[in-house]
């Protein structure tokens, strides 16, 4: 076995490392830096306007020759339900009052910042997009296909990797219950977060069911995880909490040292703070939504009433009220450049395989 | 990397694979066909009474002159809470009548039962002893060690792991999330089911604490979770759903068939059954059972309130009113021999490791 597959031939990239596009959390140089160090660098613009997007975009162009990707947020176009919101208001009150805050004007952009983002990561020539929260329709796979794009999906089941498949993206990410941040599920299951399977179950289940390579994500930090996932069947890793820690990206050090100090125990899945399912470090803002006794506001609409206290509170440096996404591996995080991270994991996966 | 370590040094075994001692659905014929394909088999003793006990290890001495282990449930001795009981049995009646069924008449034994079976044991010279739901008091561990007896615990997360070295266990389980049936946890966590870590996650974390050695578990069914858990860290696998399909297994074809049936999305964790969480196919007594609004009395008193109906229902093939545990990776779950199971294992094992 060695690390180069069909993910590295198609993507051009030496090493079969991804570092996830962590909306809010990559910065250019953090791409540029996994980029250059032969692995797959993925801006994080779920959240970015045009403007946010074109500069991240061409900042990592200053930075890099080597492919980088963007990862965007297929939009969920959903309804904003006035009882919903006026209720969630009430419940926020409080919190907003004690950090000077008024009640946010909602603005929801999601379907207008999606079309943008597509054009400008054409007209950028963005070599590869990454998508989570569902597949894109096919007109715009095609689209992106005859720009040369490669079109990367998300699947939290063997349902929604036949789904990517499907649809016609090329390769897909198995993201485990392990991971941190959004939950990438679009298929209802029965349960209220979503598919939460395992990654040592859920990828060998994924990749007998796909032809499209695999990627595995959650949980994996560190050479160990690349090579049991590349034995379990992926062709790549997606690695999101091991760069999220490490010293370029834009993750503020309130949740480094969160991470830092926390236990493999400590995170749970929410919807508190974004109206998806996420996983993060426990706290009291997630402890106390659980006594809510409504619908949470569905993304994005949750993610606009809650966004200012998680700013606030991130400058105050108070961590109980703002999200702290995390892995279930918080304990092998290290506080190092990417570029040392990339060179610890390629030297250790090459002694592991040199030692079968 | 061979797949000699310790673990099998120790326990005088030729593989690394522990088939995990699943109460209710071992056989003597399945525990005697691991162990003579060279790995552990392990007798599921936990509600077993000194009879069956003594029975099954001479049935298995029959079969097999090779190492085999008996698993024992730590009691919890949890008191009888009268209100929570007489609730449940309100809850349940429905369920009784509709399977002409009295109110039993609770008659907890869990702790005579536990040190009659350490009894036996010792005057039967089973080489290993595995522990589920805590750690047994150093006096046990002492006792056991006197007769040569090796002792295997189980861990959930990190703390409970080191729990099991501090007190004197000689390997433990790394039980991840994606584990069919009863969740080993001993400490509390801030949920409601114990630590819920994914095997990618936890192997290497539990691996990096303790000094002793690790067997992992939870979502392996075949050479690739192996190789990868050993990758991990872990210098032994146990595998529960993968065995409990096999032809000697004694669990009844209403659960095989619904495991040959199922997704890797149908598992929930729930108390419904025996009062101690347990990953098995959703369903809807537990369904149900998540509208019940009181405390469900703890192991092994709920156990010992829903017994007949599982049973009724077992024999009658309703798959709605019967525990039917199964891991995260049923789709990977074969009807075949135990020793064609290990022998595949083994062999494709070797494979992947001569390609390495």
């Amino acid at each position: 076995m060695n690390l180069t597959s069909s993910v590295t031939n198609q993507l051009k990239i030496k090493y079969p490392i991804f570092q996830a596009g962590m909306a809010g959390s990559t910065s250019p140089e953090l791409v540029a830096a996994v980029s250059n160090s032969g692995g797959l660098g993925i801006i994080g613009a779920g959240y970015f306007n045009a403007e946010q997007l074109e500069q991240h975009i061409q900042e990592v162009k200053m930075l890099t020759s080597r492919p980088f990707a963007v990862n965007l947020f297929v939009p969920g176009n959903q309804e904003v339900v006035t009882e919903q919101v006026m209720h969630m208001n009430a419940w926020l009150k409080p919190y907003r009052r004690a950090f000077n805050l008024e009640e946010p004007v909602l603005n929801i952009q999601e379907q207008t910042q999606f079309e943008s983002a597509i054009e400008i990561v054409i007209a950028q020539s963005v070599p590869i997009v990454t998508f989570t929260f569902g597949v894109p329709e096919k007109d715009l796979i095609d689209k992106l296909h005859r720009h040369n794009i490669t079109v990367v999906g998300t699947a939290t089941s063997v349902e929604e990797a036949i789904e990517n498949e499907r649809a016609g993206l090329d390769m897909v990410v198995a993201q485990g219950s392990e991971a941190g941040g959004h939950r990438g599920s679009f298929l209802q299951t029965s349960g209220q977060y979503g598919a939460l399977v395992g990654t040592m179950s859920l990828v060998p289940q994924i990749v007998d069911n796909v032809t499209i390579p695999v990627i595995a994500a959650g949980g994996i930090m560190d050479a160990r995880g690349v090579v049991a996932s590349l034995i379990l069947g992926a062709e790549a890793v997606q690695m999101g909490t091991a760069f999220l820690t490490c010293i370029e990206s834009n993750a503020n050090d309130l949740l480094k040292n969160a991470i830092f100090n926390s236990a493999e125990t400590d995170t749970v899945i929410t919807k508190a703070f974004s109206g998806k399912p996420a996983r993060g470090i426990d706290n009291e803002f997630i402890h106390n939504m659980q006594r809510y006794d409504d619908e949470i506001p569905a993304y994005p609409i949750q993610n606009e009433l809650t966004n200012a206290i998680r700013k606030k509170a991130a400058q105050l440096g108070d961590a109980e009220m703002t999200h702290l996404w995390s892995g279930q591996t918080p304990r092998l995080a290290q506080s190092i450049a990417a570029s040392q991270l990339m060179s610890q994991i390629i030297t250790d996966t090459q002694n592991i395989l040199q030692n079968e």
